[in-house]
């Protein structure tokens, strides 16, 4: 087992196509896992992940800030502390940073 | 997908044998995940889980609260607000509460 502080880990700028002042901290990485792993995201004012898919799931809860999980429509369904959220595989989806502060929250993923 | 707040979950008492004030919250179940599922848990005033193991893995987040992780010598890892654990499969744990508040905690399980 391992106890860890969020501090510790290194945040990296997210630099795929669509990303903007997006920052991920691989709090449990796959290599440190069996079957999924533990991202951080930190999402700065005006914000936003790439609006994509992929043929993994999402799982999210939210930390701080405002936020929105935009869909294949374009619509936003609102993020806030304490909001979870489940995006299935091939799902199209954004997240973005709609309010002042940073929009935080954790996604796991599988490996 | 689907968003919900974490208020809308109902919170069930863990009536395993050795838990103690304990409450969970399946936010994301089995039923409606495909590889993991999230539940929140709610450690009250003295509470604790069962000292035990089993053959997965538990990938934890902090939310509130002063808590431990005991492990099989009996050491106590202190984890606050941001703080996080992994837990390998069939290493013997307790998550227990040692401070006055709900400890509050996020814990993450293959399915």
């Amino acid at each position: 087992m391992f106890v860890k502080k969020q501090e510790e880990v290194l945040a990296e700028e997210v630099k795929d196509e669509g990303a903007k002042n997006v920052l991920i901290q691989w709090l449990i990485p796959p290599d440190k896992a069996k079957t999924f792993a533990m991202r951080r995201f930190i999402i700065k004012e005006g914000g936003h992940t790439p609006l994509h898919r992929h043929d993994w799931e999402h799982e999210i809860f939210v930390l701080a800030g405002e936020g929105a999980l935009v869909d294949k429509e374009g619509n936003e369904h609102p993020l806030k502390p304490g909001c979870f959220a489940y995006v299935e595989p091939n799902e199209i989806h954004q997240f973005k940073n709609v309010g002042k502060e940073d929009f935080i929250f954790l996604c796991m993923i599988p490996i």
